[in-house]
């Protein structure tokens, strides 16, 4: 298949940006402004069997879980709460059809009630394929405006929440949490110049989003919260690997002023479970570059999961 | 599997409807009130290789067309413009996959020129599965509100749009109009109680809104509009039951009062290509009723497509 830039740029080309729509393809999510100047937002992930994750080895219920946690991971990046979700999918005839869908509805209703959305529609399919499910998410900003990646200034500090690497290995990336609260939490106290959901790895969403906002960053090797599931028998650098591109983090990735930064660093101390901590600053200078643990500064490679 | 009728309502029960959705499952989409008391709608169908289409027989180009066409269809029911589309597709890992995606773009973009609207995301993933596509599209009301089936009144007369039966027999379901045009038409000039796409048959779909309804209808076969897609071999009864039951005309089923109805009916002549045909009315008595060629009265039947 044709790499997957060049594609998203061949569709971006072939459908230009039109009113009612905002911002389009490229950002976590879609912005529709409507008449009164409000905006609304569209997320959409699809999640396929064998590839996304394996129904022999994963409960149903986990799927269901996942189809919508990856989508309300979306709405935190863009900086809002769910309102809807449209859930469709295609069973496999000769599976157990009404136990899957049943496990798999309890795992999205458990994620409904946690963050206050509804399942407003959907369509259901049997077929002599493979599981597979698509959702499609609408939210609504928590205040005003979006976060797109596309705000990053130069100056600003990198911020991440929780910490990284080890998502796949361990499962995490089936049980995590959408960072809705984090994302509420920064947007009601400070000022988000741009912000993104870290999917495919820190190293390649870092480079998205300074791509995105026209400039560069360096981020610090040794500030990398590095997650506790990367195993601690692997070298330093190699831990700081992991955490750069295991992919299915699903942490935030945040660009704020020094100042908001380090006053959002100081009031989330108070108690807070989710850490959010500063791993480095954009750059005037186009390209991703870090400070190993010696000082040494090289180019971070775009390394991590890329989507097929 | 649980029969659809039961699983929609399980799925209803365990999902209430939450603000800011205002109608949720059941509908052709799902309605969603802006903080200004203007709404958006969102649909969404999902088409599987195998059975809805067949890739070995039918162009990609037709398979996108038809899968946008099919939430066009939707949108034009609830009396909406459509505003942006998002497209996701799962791609079996040994088809001509960019060739693929190329043509079946190619059908969607001509649908988005057409009615103006914009792909504003998605996802596409190869997998060990067949061709999958799932399309969610956006739309706003074309004047202030949207057209629910939930609003048909004892006394309404009933419209169909086009003609009926036959549309999978001849392809047609392929290439269909949506009739946004004609639902544009409709909504600008007259008070439209309920609306609703024919999809499965206009059987099914009439029972479908006098349930929503509360309300029951008689229809008169003598005036349904037999598609010509329909085997001039049958005999009369058995047009009629095509035209009833064969599913896939994606035309509209209209219900409006009977001074309405008659208006639309004679500023429709000048020159329209679609035609507007009364096919009955709407009865305080539940139920759905047909009066025959012979004038005898009897049940109408459950029949047409059953979604899987």
């Amino acid at each position: 298949m044709v790499n997957e830039i060049q594609f998203v740029e061949q569709i971006r080309q072939q459908f230009p940006v039109r009113s009612p729509v905002a911002t389009g393809i490229g950002d976590d999510g879609a912005v529709l402004k409507n008449a009164d100047g409000s905006e609304n937002v569209v997320v959409t992930d699809m999640l396929l069997d064998g590839v996304h994750f394996d129904l022999s080895d994963v409960s149903a219920e986990l799927v269901g879980r996942k189809a919508v946690a990856v989508n309300l991971s979306d709405l935190a990046a863009m900086g809002c709460r769910p309102t809807a979700a449209f859930v469709s999918i295609a069973v496999p005839k000769l599976a157990q059809s009404e136990q899957l869908l049943t496990e798999l509805y309890r795992g999205i209703q458990g994620l409904s009630e946690q963050f206050d959305f509804t399942v407003a529609g959907g369509d259901t399919n049997l077929w002599n394929g493979p599981f597979a499910i698509n959702v499609c998410m609408t939210g609504e900003p928590f205040r005003g405006r979006c976060h797109l990646r596309s705000g990053a200034k130069p100056g600003d500090v990198l911020l991440v929440t929780g910490a990284l690497g080890g998502s796949l290995a361990t499962g995490r990336h089936l049980s995590f949490e959408p960072r809705l609260n984090e994302s509420r939490w920064l947007t009601d106290r400070f000022k988000v110049h741009a912000m993104m959901d870290i999917s495919d790895g820190l190293a390649i969403d870092l480079h998205r989003m300074m791509d995105a906002s026209g400039s560069g960053a360096i981020l610090t090797a040794a500030d990398i919260p590095v997650h506790t599931d990367v195993s601690f028998d692997l070298s330093p650098e190699y831990r700081v690997r992991a955490s750069l591109s295991d992919g299915e983090d699903f942490e935030l990735l945040i660009a704020m002023s020094p100042e908001s930064a380090t006053a959002a660093q100081q009031s989330r101390r108070a108690g807070s479970e989710v850490q959010l901590t500063a791993v480095g600053h954009v750059t005037t200078e186009r390209g991703c570059r870090m400070i190993d643990r010696s000082g040494d500064i090289h180019d971070l490679p775009v390394m991590g999961w890329q989507h097929g």
